[in-house]
């Protein structure tokens, strides 16, 4: 597995996400723990509930990627439809998952577990679950189609149980260098630097912190060594330049 | 114009949000911009910096929307490469930009107007700016496809000199109802209300704020006289289920 970079996409469901009345930050969490366990974020895409959008985005994006991660649509609503979209895409009967029954059954009071929650077991036939610690309902993965609920914390919760079901190859490690200047002053030199380490992924960020500017030198790579090299590279030009560095 | 649906996809270049080190907001910011001038926001993509991406992604969404807008990239590094993606899906040479130059040599103190901010003026043959009162250095956009800057603050101050540039349909509106109960129990009752309406769209967001759980369900149309109608049916059924109606 070493060297060989895994890639995952990210799906997010939900029409409260194009309409910007919800801010995502299911991307953001997902994609961190990702690279922790050695998974890169290839692409992430926002899609409304619509089943046809789901289906065909799935199916394309499966076939591209060792992984593909879906966020919302899995609740008791109507707007609900990413289980049975799921089936679709894999041309799989929509039933009810007797595993995820019988923990919901006992999750709930008796009585509680009422029609519009019994919805929540209806997924692909020989879905696999991915059990939620918070809130009874499980998501599942059909092959390597990985379906979580959209809130953030219950999302954040299942993770836990989602680790042992990632292969992941070698993790992504970063470094971040600051500093107290503007990119234009640093623009050409770190085209050099990268230019000298083609392998490694060097970003520049802006940023206006506490009424400074700066800028945040991100390096990315599964090599610490490359990452070293690069960052005594960029080290050299920051002293030359007498520019600052900064703790944030 | 009326009652024609004008859409847009965004696309949100940079591979800070694709590893999670950084939250996107321009989504939901230019979102909900959009809505407000009658746009609605039909897909979200999130790539990485690397040509062949950016150009493959904007040809296939230009072709399928009526406005495309783009986030980052157009700064002065060697990562921000957007702006050189666009001339050549365009197949426009990529050449400096004769009124950004003149704007960014008036903005910039005698000698700061360096090789690195020089870069910014490079832009596809004709595009058109989009005017930068926080930062100077201005976006363009081409046909329909707009891009604009990573940096939220510079986005945000960017989107009034964007206005007079985009022809929007009616005005998306919106109206939310919060109940105090969860989702599994009006279930049912919603759905037969999206039944009734089903060009209306209706969507049912859980959430959990001061200890207590509850629902917002949002009901979104271009007519308010259907988003009234649908407000009654729903305010039917909360009645018989005497369930709380919460302010938010």
């Amino acid at each position: 597995m070493k060297n060989k970079i895994i890639n995952a996409s990210i799906i997010i469901i939900g029409n409260e996400i194009l309409s910007g009345r919800t801010q995502d930050t299911n991307t953001s969490t997902l994609a961190v723990w990702l690279n922790s366990i050695g998974v890169k974020v290839s692409e992430v895409r926002v899609i409304p509930d619509i089943e046809d959008i789901i289906i065909n985005t799935v199916n394309k994006l499966r076939k591209k990627n060792d992984y593909i991660f879906t966020t919302g649509g899995i609740g008791p609503t109507h707007d609900d439809i990413t289980a049975s979209s799921i089936a679709k895409a894999f041309k799989k009967k929509y039933q009810i998952h007797k595993e995820a029954f019988k923990i919901l059954e006992s999750y709930y009071k008796t009585g509680e577990f009422n029609e519009g929650r019994q919805k929540m077991v209806w997924m692909p036939e020989n879905a696999e679950l991915i059990l939620n610690p918070t809130s009874g309902a499980p998501g599942f993965y059909v092959e390597n189609v990985f379906c979580l609920p959209g809130v953030p914390s219950i999302l954040k919760s299942m993770l836990g149980s989602l680790k042992n079901k990632i292969v992941g190859g070698e993790p992504i490690l970063s470094h971040t260098i600051s500093l107290r200047t503007v990119e234009s002053e640093i623009a050409n030199s770190l085209t050099n630097v990268q230019n000298n380490n083609k392998d490694v992924e060097i970003g520049s960020y802006p940023y206006f912190q506490a009424g400074k500017l700066g800028v945040s030198i991100v390096i990315r790579s599964e090599s610490q060594a490359k990452i070293d090299h690069c960052n005594s590279e960029i080290l050299e030009f920051v002293k030359e330049k007498k520019i600052e560095i900064v703790d944030r």
